[in-house]
């Protein structure tokens, strides 16, 4: 028997640690598992950060990447893009540090949303080749190259070589080498990755540079700007006490009334003296920084009491009806394609997200490998593309648990139709910090549903009209086969003309099943 | 067209953000997502730490959990055990802040590994009551009650009415209340989470009282405490660039040589001058703290073309073939089971681990849906069961990767028939935060297949054997229905009595089938 171990025995190993050394000893975490994936991770972020940073500053994107191979599993990469640019003061803590930048606590619709993606991938080229990435920017005022590092112990960017340069360009240029990747033109390899970024993004230009010199060119397919999201203040129903109490406390609101109507949307001044009403007891004179919880819990319960109007839903960016049907279109070149642009909704209460989806059939659509095809769906969050984790995502789910036998789809598995899901909201809520796959909410799940059920009929018409059609035609072809020996029994029995009767014959046929066809038309409708 | 936004305009919001609020505001990716699943992640957290800490101190645990309800979504949750308990000074790190503890830094096998599970309890309970949790702990020296509470912004403990009591018992004692939670007897509940953790620790005695009151007692079905498992050093065949520096820059050894003898496993003097022959220009007599990327990238290759003996894999402990086999006839009560435990492994060059695999036919196996039964697998890491993110584990995935025809498992989806896996490591590569899935890693996806695949052929035995057994029995008795007329028919002819005929022919075709039932047992052997 070994002996007891006594606690202060095993404490005296009591240690702490930052972020960044956990993010480095569990990189697979944020996307670095595996050699074709975590090249792909490294695109998907640099891609990303360059999409949002463009979008709010209000430029059509151009971008750059360039993938070379260095040696076996590694990799030099290269991203440009025509965005704003990064201030110098602030590069290290946007591209070398996690939890750290502009994006984490906006309600906003960005395609980043933690803080940590450019911090994970300076992390990833340290620990694979020991050295960090370099940087050239211009914000148009400023331009300048350095190189940037991590202290992973610290958690603290390391920026060396700082030099000026000249600003005869504005944007991001990042480039950096890493280990332990391998380029593949997979379904999870950088080069889908970008196919399906131009996909859900064409508004923006996009050209890679693969290892093999290939050049693929995505070029823009609309000239404006997609809808621009805007940062909105959270709706009175989708707080919870804590989140009423974390505002209150950053407040610098004067009295409980008028932080209410300063933070909140939709909260006016009347509107906060409802609140007051019900939530009786607490003291809307007083500071909010002396709200305590059961004060909060009572106003977060008098909202819920009362009506509101909806959350400002025009704040979400979308990719558009039109976009996503010319999409799939030019990808997929489907004999069918229904696309569905719900409403926004909430899920929690209050936090608003809208679902597209488009249903393809047909063509090039679901995957094929070699002789079978099979159903295929593409997700995207806030217009970006999710390549992994498929299993946990809230769109399988949802797509999973439609009964496609309802659409005219036997096995949803075994026939050639694609599934495209797109869901954007200001917080996307991601079962994991690699952001592949989007937590099954049950109001996110059952709005997905919606939204394919309604393609999805629209796809059954589709069929079952082909099958109609085809049924028709075939019954059709059988009659009119007898046209000919009928009209020449009955010239030899009435002596009447074989060619008129078969005309008159033939002109009926016809009729009879062009009015069949308009009936059929009509009751679908 | 809206205005251009400038890089000083959108980085004026720039901020900082600490890891517990990033949790705070992302706790799906912590397991609470869904009530249910919340209240499971809470039991997993605590009934971990505790089945660990009474390892460590080489206790035989003797848990209690009580979960009762409060109000509507809201239980109070309540934890005992008899471990070491935590000295007073350590409580705040250990249960109230993340990324502070004994476990993430120690090549050690554990239940926990990351030092966020507890911490993120207390985050859980602040954000859905505004308290954080109770504790009451007696190191057998010091004893102690006390609330605690976390500084989110800052990841800080808050120690409160710290309190000397009689150190009259000794362990740890966890109460506190949760919102957004629901106590339900389905798969992914506390009920099951519980079972099941019995289930692969046998040595632990565990008492569940359930919000209704009926109690649910788990008894110790050994009384001797499992292998334990040992602290050991990283084996030199494990190492990336990255973490020989890290230990380098960590180390107090005055040169390299005595780094590499002190730091890790089978190094002995003779093998360190064997890596600085092969490292050449490399400077051994120099201090760790002073070696390159390039140095060390040399040490990496050196240790790679020298043969070493393998990483000390006693240092891993299991469930065990046997305690399996108990635990699946206890609670499947199967026609047919067959345990499987490999030797120890390594992935990524030098991280051991060890599958154990299970599979469990007839009985209670597979999944009961009413009428319908379905394969099932349970998912076990270092013990723990693994009850969500199903899609994306290894475990799965290797499961699912089985061509189970070969296995006289017509359809997995169909037969009653469960597969336990449980996979033992010093470091598991999870896949996300809420430790729920095992990351796909080549090596451990391969290594559940064989172990699979070696039970499986078990199993296929036992099938083709049954199936060969009922068709022999149906030859059996159409022959045994001949005999009678046949015996009849002689005496007719020959006048022999056909008693006699019919007791010859019967004991005649009895030896002979007996002779084809042990040919069959010899070739399958």
């Amino acid at each position: 028997m070994q002996e007891t171990k006594s606690a202060d025995e095993i404490f005296k190993e009591f240690k702490e640690h930052s972020i960044t050394e956990f993010f480095r000893k569990n990189s697979q975490m944020l996307g670095y598992a595996g050699k074709v994936r975590s090249l792909t991770t490294i695109i998907h972020e640099y891609l990303t950060n360059s999409l949002d940073a463009t979008e709010e500053a209000n430029i059509l994107p151009d971008i750059e990447v360039r993938v070379k191979e260095v040696s076996e599993s590694r990799y030099s990469i290269y991203v440009r893009d025509n965005g704003p640019g990064i201030p110098s003061k602030h590069v290290g803590k946007a591209l070398a540090s996690v939890l750290t930048g502009t994006k984490f606590h906006r309600y906003m619709q960005q395609r980043g949303q933690q803080g940590i993606g450019a911090g994970g991938c300076t992390i990833f080229a340290l620990i694979t080749t020991g050295n960090g990435i370099r940087v050239r920017s211009s914000t148009g005022k400023e331009a300048y190259e350095c190189d940037l590092s991590i202290d992973i112990k610290g958690n603290k960017p390391l920026v060396n070589n700082l030099e000026k340069i000249e600003p005869n360009f504005r944007g991001l240029e990042i480039s950096g080498e890493f280990g332990e990747t391998k380029y593949e033109k997979s379904d999870h390899g950088v080069y889908e990755y970008v196919r399906r970024t131009a996909l859900s993004n064409p508004h923006a230009s996009i050209k890679l540079v693969e290892p093999e010199g290939g050049e693929a060119i995505f070029p823009r397919s609309v000239e404006k700007m997609p809808a621009k999201p805007r940062q909105i203040k959270p709706h009175p129903l989708g707080l919870s006490t804590s989140d009423l109490l974390d505002f209150a406390r950053a407040s610098e609101s004067r009295k409980v009334t008028s932080f209410l109507e300063d933070t909140f949307s939709r909260v006016s001044h009347e509107r906060a003296k409802e609140a007051a009403e019900l939530a009786k007891d607490v003291d809307f004179e007083k500071s909010p920084k002396e709200l305590t919880w059961q004060d909060a819990e009572k106003i977060v319960n008098a909202f819920k009491q009362m009506k509101w109007i909806a959350p400002e839903l025009d704040a979400l960016s979308t990719i558009g009806e039109q976009q996503i049907e010319v999409a799939i279109k030019n990808i997929l070149d489907p004999r069918f394609v229904s696309v569905v642009e719900r409403k926004p909704r909430v899920f929690k209460g209050g936090i608003p997200f809208v679902v597209e989806v488009g249903i393809a059939y047909g063509g090039k659509s679901g995957k094929q490998s070699g002789e079978t095809v099979s159903g295929s769906i593409l997700r995207f969050a806030n217009k970006v593309p999710l390549l992994f984790d498929t299993g946990s995502c809230a769109i399988t789910e949802a797509v999973n648990g439609i009964d496609w036998k309802r659409y005219s789809i036997a096995r949803f598995e075994e026939e050639p139709v694609s599934v495209l899901v797109n869901v954007s909201s200001v917080y996307i809520p991601y079962s994991g910090v690699g952001k592949q796959a989007i937590a099954q909410e049950d109001e996110i799940v059952e709005e997905i549903k919606l939204a394919v059920q309604d393609a999805g009929r629209k796809l059954e018409r589709y069929l079952s009209g082909e099958r109609h059609k085809s049924l028709q035609e075939s019954g059709y072809k059988t009659i009119a086969r007898y046209v000919s020996q009928l009209s020449a029994d009955l010239e030899e029995i009435t002596g009447r003309k074989k060619e008129e009767t078969e005309k008159e014959l033939k002109s009926l046929i016809e009729k009879k099943y062009k009015n069949l066809f308009k009936e059929e038309d009509q009751s679908t409708n």
